[in-house]
């Protein structure tokens, strides 16, 4: 049976001869994960898959340090370990059959600097951009990859429901975060899926902000906004909680924003456009008078990456088709009493229906009672 | 006095001067912290700092959502939030006064995606590269610098000595990591500096393995490659350990590790080639017959980023001036019996000789006794 990558490789391919695209160079971290199901961050070093469209030919130009990781991923292509002693684009020309004309490349990974010194290696080659193609493959998820994005969601909802069960009066933002990430591990996240937000009071009214120093005090605000990523996928969700007792200024912007994140996903379906779903959402704060402290788009696509296609805002006319995945996750942020956003993980099903991958409880928790 | 975010802005003004260069476009999140002392990650929304040589205007474009971390760095500047309704390059046009004919950007930070964009909205301006420029400001540090560097590292030094104390045996790579992740951030840590690895057994071989679920058994290397990220800049030290009892091939592969590594110390001070640091720790390796195992070069330079200039390798030639902040980090990798790396920090100090920020013992370790 044809594997994952293949299929996918074989997509790739068949999209550059249509396009009389020479070869491809795939050089993002993630995309390369995305057709070989291998990872790695090379940092300054150089990586990339080459899949030459003339001759079908595959080659996997790594970091020499990484090489015993990424053996099991050759298939049926060449493995090219680059050594810190030489140059990568010399390696490169030798393994590239000449006359390179037109280069598929990723315009939004790929550095000035980068393409220069391509451009120079393969002799002045034009270069067309990949980044839409394959954002459209990977904005179209399979049950397979929904699966792993499931797995990665219901082990951020126990580093939640954990957090919750473990937040004390008088514990800093940080203490949070360190038990939140610690948790994470043992659970075995390969790592967060973005740097892990946990603000609380008049703080958590930051979109933004990162954790710092401050204590939790009896009727905060506490804001948790996480996500693991495990298996190559990320998960991504919201919660916040008040400390003991909640008061009634914080009990209205709590109802409103959840009454805005089930709006969100009920008008989530195929067939209607991203910015009439951000409005559904949006509607129901700006009819409570909160619609100035609405401050950010609705939700993003993720995946692979925790920011991805699409943006869920006013602006994305795009229609809703199924495979996608997104966030929904309405905020209303008033820097005196504190912000309250509430994010769920929606993925838009083959039948056109929306599936909610998150399921933690989202009517208000006290905490420490 | 003048902020060092002042002088550096003033250094970068002149040499846009000197250079012809309309006005810098500086959109690295680290770069824009250099010159302006905000951190921002703006994901895929637009981050840039705007110097204007012809006016002296300073401009920080940001995403709404940060706007309130970035007003303390407003300085003489103009703050320009961006909501995610808006095109950010439009927003920069109207900002922009018009006429630029070259504008500074970083090159190895700038995609094409982007720079295409921003070439649009300056109405065809040509680019020239400041990353040079920038990176020779960065790569050399001031000793106000260099004490936010000691601070990271006393902080690593600390989670080291706690991850030697508390490692057992039959405990996972991934436990141990996830107790010295727990213990960064409750030493305040804004995060690890990179993907902390903790290999044990035959996989510390694996110059960049990342921890997974093997445990650590009687016998076992176990090597710990960690830093933090705080106040700005990184730390990064590697310390390798022995469970319960060495065997006498460990001992010789270790013992030529630390030699390698003294000797790579003692070559590093200004007037000399990097290169001839890399040689003299390699020499050590070489005549002791591990010379093939020890694939990687012998350091980087570091700082706010964890891979910064310059490359201590045999390839570079550069003469070593005060102000370099490196690692020296030989390894040997036996596939069968395991790696041994140690790794230390040192900076080049004003009078040429080198200052050791890492402190945390060298002679080899038995843990569990």
């Amino acid at each position: 049976m044809e594997s994952i990558w293949q299929k996918r490789k074989g997509q790739l391919a068949a999209y550059l001869k249509e396009n009389g695209i020479d070869i491809a160079f795939i050089t993002s971290s993630t995309n390369v994960y995305y057709f070989t199901g291998f990872y790695c961050n090379p940092h300054e070093r150089f990586l990339a898959l080459a899949l030459d469209a003339r001759t079908g030919e595959e080659t996997l130009y790594m970091p020499l340090l990484d090489l015993s990781g990424a053996e099991p991923f050759g298939g049926n292509g060449k493995l090219v370990p680059i050594s810190d002693t030489e140059n990568a684009y010399e390696v490169l020309k030798q393994h590239t059959a000449s006359g390179v004309t037109v280069a598929g490349i990723e315009k939004e990974a790929v550095s000035i600097a980068k393409a220069e010194r391509l451009q120079e290696a393969l002799g002045g080659a034009r270069f067309v951009d990949l980044e839409d193609f394959i954002l459209s493959l990977r904005t179209n998820k399979s049950e397979e990859e929904i699966s792993k994005v499931q797995d990665a969601v219901i082990m951020v909802e126990k580093v939640v429901a954990h957090a919750a069960s473990h937040v004390k009066l008088g514990m800093t933002e940080l203490e949070l975060t360190a038990e939140i990430e610690y948790q994470m591990r043992k659970l075995g996240a390969d790592r967060p899926a973005f740097e892990s937000i946990v603000l609380t009071g008049a703080r958590s009214a930051l979109p933004h902000g990162t954790p710092g120093y401050e204590t939790i005090k009896h009727g905060d605000f506490v804001l948790i906004d996480i996500g693991v990523q495990a298996g190559g996928y990320c998960s991504d969700i919201t919660r916040t909680f008040v400390m003991g007792e909640a008061s009634k200024e914080q009990r209205a912007i709590y109802d409103t924003v959840l009454a805005a994140n089930i709006a969100g996903i009920a008008a989530s379906k195929a067939g209607v456009t991203l910015a009439s779903v951000d409005k559904a959402a949006r509607d129901v704060i700006e009819q409570k008078g909160f619609g100035p402290l609405f401050t950010h788009r609705l939700g993003h696509g993720f995946g692979m990456d925790v920011h991805e296609q699409p943006s869920v805002s006013g602006q994305n006319q795009s229609i809703i088709e199924p495979g996608l995945l997104f966030t929904i996750e309405p905020g209303i942020y008033d820097p005196v009493i504190g912000g309250v956003r509430i994010e769920d993980d929606v993925y838009i099903q083959a039948d056109g229906s929306v599936r909610v991958l998150t399921s933690y409880p989202k009517e208000l928790i006290l905490l420490g009672n």
